[in-house]
């Protein structure tokens, strides 16, 4: 019988994630019943949202609870099966099955992930998977840009903002794109063609936005929340839409975040403010799919993944989102791709 | 020549309406050109929006001048006309005229009021005027409220309150109103058929919400803002929607209005926040004109007016909107019907 090797929540983070927070361990693996497989995950997803679902506060999905394998979203191969529908071998997005090497799903939870020429495996966990559907549905649903209008985007290098970013541009949109150092902004803007990027670590966010967004901002495709968003909505045009799908500036932090300093700009400039969150739109996703695949394919679209090795720097890894040292969709290999 | 009777703004408040903000003062009339019709101003229309004219905050018009005619929309009958569309004798909205008792107006800014039987003018500056559709469009557009679903309207004794949740009870939902004081209270439950509500000056909202909206609130109506809007957005569902027209409880206040105090929740719960105005929505009058005004004519939809009599009691009587002390949407009788 092989053996497990999980990520167990033991204490809820307070502030940033600490030693003895998440706990390393190895467990047996039980034997499969009728309909369900074991999944040997190759890529685990980091995300923001994986330190909310650590703490205990309100959120869109229960809490990982106290000595829970820890939460997250993985693709994996079949490694034995007790299902007609996933022999060994099949490639599967298996959901959210946890910070582990191992995965025993019932066939009812899994899809099978298609394998398209040229297109590697990573972009399943990114650009063709949750943090690229996030970036579709927001910007499509919500952002709607028009053309000729003026679209910012925090949180712009990321894996949810750098899509958004190109779709934006797609649809005929002034982008601008809000991210930490240069060498980020100018992934944007010589790569992605973003046309203009500021550098939240070394510029002034609202001087910079005055000069680059001379007749103001329509758009702003929210990630991060406190004083980024508020400079932006703060230079938001009547009738402007925030797409709000994180406000990471604040994950780390005790109590509640906070919104725009002043809220009665919502009103007197009628904008909308739309919380969403990618789970509502995974039974769309084949929408998101059907652009964002032969974007991917013909390289119309860019994206980066940063993968760190081995499941056991997951706790590690994780916090550099907090700190944007990582540099693209953040994935942790856990075993070779097949 | 006859004389024409204004408050002129002197200067802006700070804080409360002071004596010496508002000048009433008499000026000539000039004589009319072609296509000019002279108004009797019958009817002027007191509203919250007032207080933020007087102000130089960030608004969606430009603030009244110092010096000029205090703006405010009016009702009134042609006294004199170089306009073969408006004959003498035709009762005309005259948009925002001003606080004053005659307007010179172009044919082209006025539109003629339809004579309902059994409908007293003063519906035309209310329920059938620009409060009824705030509540219509905020309600129809943003609002949605679907049978079943709990919305919850703040000020709901007010103009646009008493609207929106009467029009939501239409639509099958489940109505709470928050109000001020024991009558208006009476008057939603027992005279509007709301299911429930708050006194907010002698209970505690929250509490009083925990109780009246056990599913949670799915729409929240929202004229208030402050702490009476983050009662409510605390305990909105996913999915909620917020229609925001007013924030009068900060009108009267230097500095910007504060938002929700858990601005998260706006992402985990999945809410729209959306502000809106009443000017963007006046091309498209007549749709909500077509369901209200026979719901007027039928008695469906209650309302009340509440008639201070005298131009020159204006300035005082706009005072009351702030206070609650009124009864019904707010209007000054400026000269008497035809």
């Amino acid at each position: 019988m092989s053996v497990n090797r999980q990520w167990i929540l033991r204490k809820r983070p307070v502030g940033e994630i600490s030693p003895g927070d998440l706990e390393f361990v190895e467990t047996p693996i039980r034997a499969l019943e009728d309909g369900e497989v074991l999944v040997r995950n190759v890529y685990l997803s980091l995300d923001p949202t994986n330190r909310i679902w650590m703490s205990d506060q309100d959120q869109y999905l229960p809490p990982v609870g106290l000595n829970e394998v820890m939460r997250g979203g993985t693709l994996g191969v079949v490694e034995a099966s007790r299902s007609e529908r996933y022999p060994e071998g099949t490639v599967v997005n298996a959901g959210l099955s946890g910070w582990q090497s191992h995965t025993i799903a019932h066939e009812a939870t899994l899809s099978p992930v298609p394998l398209l020429p040229g297109v590697p495996l990573t972009a399943f966990m990114s650009v063709l998977g949750a943090t690229g559907l996030t970036a579709w549905y927001g910007l499509n649903d919500f952002g709607k840009p028009q053309p000729g209008e003026t679209v910012v985007v925090s949180a712009a290098a990321g894996a949810v903002g750098s899509i958004a970013g190109q779709l934006a541009k797609m649809r005929g949109a002034r982008v601008i794109g809000i991210a930490g150092g240069p060498q980020k902004c100018a992934w944007l803007t010589e790569e992605l063609g973003f046309d203009g990027a500021i550098d939240y670590k070394n510029e002034d966010v609202g001087a910079a936005l005055d000069r680059l967004c001379p007749n103001g901002i329509d758009v702003n495709f929210e990630n991060v929340g406190g004083a980024i968003m508020d400079a932006v909505i703060s230079r938001m045009n009547n009738f402007g839409r925030v797409p709000l799908c994180g406000m990471i500036s604040g994950y780390n932090s005790e109590g509640v975040a906070a919104g725009p300093t002043d809220f009665g700009r919502i009103l007197m400039h009628r904008l909308t403010i739309r919380g969403f969150i990618v789970i509502d739109f995974i039974p769309r996703a084949m929408e998101a799919i059907a652009e964002l695949a032969p974007a991917v394919m013909s390289g119309q679209i860019k994206w980066k993944a940063h993968v760190v090795d081995g499941l056991e720097n997951a706790a590690e890894a994780v916090k550099l989102l907090f700190t944007g040292a990582h540099d693209g969709k953040l994935l942790v290999r856990i075993s070779p791709e097949p």
